[in-house]
């Protein structure tokens, strides 16, 4: 499937809600393929109108029934809330293919909605290298938005570096904690604060809520990415559905506000900025290996560098003056 | 600072024992320096005889003082075992500056070592993008293993893809779980078991010690990096130092069988191929920055992009196209 036609074939199914095409088109973008940068520009005409929320926070923090829940409150229509949006939600996992998994297992919930076209649900585990993950997920979720989803819930399931990466692509981020996190509430926070648009407090039920909503009012005094927005708390118990209404009401408002003096392009771009150089660093990569960084090279240099035999700073200056020298694009 | 005269003296002040000498050399590979490279270039013919050992584990479980007392250990000498050596201590926290610095805070207790030209300490941040802190600490271990340091340890405040990177880069690896830990310790060990050399049950006079070393057992028999090692369990309670000298005879025997066989010289091959891998990708970028792809240029197309008047894909093959033509080179 490399011809230009074909993509496009592959494209106007998906638009069409053919979900085995838009399965297709996902693990050709989840995998690398080939043909995946002209798949992205194919879809990525039909994109922009998607809201892409991304849900992080603590392991056990009851994420996937929280995201379970928003994906029924907006698929559904309550009074007076205007919903029954399309859905597509992702579920990423980076930890480890050996102990990872767990998420992929938790998404068979999912199936009870089958025969939704409007609902679409993917799990997703590390592509590439380190960083390669943030990047993976956004080009599925553009090609997920391609497709008509309204709303993009774009889960993680740790607080690691590449979960920031994920959350910082999303138009609004919710960050998720539970009463109880211990000694440890601090050091899982770092570095997620600055990226809350919204705090959930999940588990309110449980002892120790009031503090947790205490200790979120104090840090986020002292960061934020967004200095002009303070991020609201809201309390769920997602297992029973318990403040989803007012969580769903917070995003719309926080939806209204972005959307208002240009502060969604505004951050659109900045999101833009940090995928355009990854994605320059990612083909700028490809390109050399294809001009004599192949994995080979590297390994034989590795071992004369490991003995000693050969200075590694004087190995790269030498290869990427090749790279970019003009006898060698001949 | 440009001469490479003066960075010849710079080293042979820091290969002389000049604290002094050897903390600016530091900053400016943490800083990475214009310098650096040839400051980095400078001291490898010094190095290849230091041990890199790697710490890490989950946040609260006593890493430190673990740290502090290995240095110790290594530094005097005990009956019956080689030591007295000259010990160099990383500690780095890629958690970001808001909630981060504690470690720093911890490092206040090594100044008791002032005086012991044989013992240096170094705290470390965050340096430029993701993955580049694992770099900035091998390139800092370097150099204080040109200044004659025998045994560098390696510190990590969490157990985030950073800190997986890290000890990947050491010559063993010792992971410190804790008794206790909750259910939260599958999710914390995710990428960290594959890693370990020899594992560490610290804080193990605390109810539960038993159940960590039979999770270790059950979970290191799935899956690990090094299948023809397996990695002994080591309970220490590190605040009175107890098990402190099983975990240094475990550290003497692992690395007697990392020096039979050439398995060290192999192990460091990796290690450099995924360096040369890491210092290429940034090189190229720092090139490609100066032909045309800095900030201010990503940021007007990310603009043009989030408003969907330019394809990023597009944009990506025309700008990589050019840095790679002979033209550019002119």
């Amino acid at each position: 499937m490399t011809h230009p036609d074909t993509i496009a074939a592959l494209v106007a199914r998906l638009r069409k809600g053919d979900t085995r095409a838009l399965a297709r088109a996902i693990s050709l973008v989840e995998n690398d393929a080939p043909e995946s940068a002209s798949l992205l520009s194919a879809c990525f005409p039909h994109t922009g109108s998607g809201l892409r929320i991304g849900i992080t926070g603590a392991p056990g923090a009851g994420k996937s029934t929280l995201v379970d829940r928003l994906a029924r409150a907006f698929r559904e229509t309550p009074e007076g809330r205007e919903a029954n949006k399309t859905v597509g939600v992702i579920a990423v996992d980076p930890t480890s293919p050996f102990t990872g998994g767990a998420i992929l297992g938790d998404r068979i919930r999912f199936q009870d909605r089958h025969g939704d076209s409007g609902f679409y649900a993917r799990s997703m585990a590390t592509r590439g290298s380190l960083g390669g993950l943030a990047l993976a997920t956004a080009d599925v979720a553009l090609v997920l938005e391609a497709s008509g989803k309204d709303v993009l819930l774009i889960e993680t399931v740790g607080v690691g570096q590449d979960e920031i990466e994920i959350a910082r692509l999303a138009d609004i981020t919710v960050v998720v904690l539970v009463p109880g996190m211990g000694d440890d509430v601090q050091s899982l926070k770092a570095g997620v604060m600055e990226i809350a648009d919204i705090f959930v407090v999940n588990k309110s039920d449980r002892e120790g809520a009031d503090r947790v909503e205490q200790e979120i009012r104090g840090l986020q005094s002292l960061a934020s990415d967004h200095p002009d927005h303070t991020p609201p708390v809201i309390r769920t118990i997602a297992t029973t559905g318990d403040g989803l209404d007012n969580l769903a009401t917070a995003i719309s408002e926080m939806e209204e506000w972005l959307r208002a003096d240009n502060r969604l392009a505004k951050r659109r771009t900045q999101h833009w900025q940090r995928r355009l150089d990854a994605m320059l660093r990612t083909e700028l990569m490809r390109r050399a290996r294809q001009n004599g960084f192949d994995a080979k090279i590297l390994q034989f240099h590795a071992a004369r560098i490991a003995s000693g035999q050969q200075d590694p700073w004087q190995l790269v200056a030498q290869l990427t003056e090749k790279v970019f020298s003009p006898a060698n694009s001949s």
